[in-house]
């Protein structure tokens, strides 16, 4: 039902569930979705340090899953989630916190 | 500052400006990101047909470019648009109608 990718991950969307920002997007496994589901909290699969990423595990910024989404042809996750702080490592509520403002912005 | 991942892609979510809901996530290049920015809707690469996708210029559902942000390590877009029409190829509204209950669901 899920189209994992060549490398066994799928993109997956978090939204916070009361004010509907989307703050920010990560990938998950199939362990890590199994792990998701386990604990009720986000867990994504870290392309960088390959490995389990239980986000906000060190930060205390967990993500509580609310809903979890799947997309018409299953290629990607929309998680409705109750944050309990900044989904940035910067500190930001959201990861987008910056606009690109035309192609010369690039 | 954009992370094209080795493809030369980068993923876009895209979200109604108005009702804050997350309609759908597709892939841009760098052409079909210049594509967005000069005629102010969003044109995507489709990874199918290999070749740039101007969202709704067949089925008139095309998706006004309100604000283009990226996220804090370069490697994720979130386009703010007025759809034109339902996101979704089925007729729904966003491509996420479908809610993943848990992972026998998978």
């Amino acid at each position: 039902m899920l189209a994992f990718n060549e490398q066994g991950l799928v993109p997956c969307i978090v939204q916070d569930g009361g004010s509907r920002e989307v703050l920010m997007m990560a990938w998950m496994s199939r362990k890590s979705l199994d792990a998701t589901f386990a604990c009720g909290e986000l867990v994504f699969w870290s392309r960088s340090r390959k490995e389990l990423w239980h986000k906000g595990l060190t930060s205390g910024n967990t993500q509580k899953l609310l809903e979890l989404r799947y997309d018409c042809d299953g290629d990607a996750l929309l998680a409705l989630v109750e944050p309990a702080g900044p989904a940035c490592h910067t500190g930001e509520r959201s990861c987008f916190f910056r606009e690109l403002e035309g192609p010369h912005g690039l």
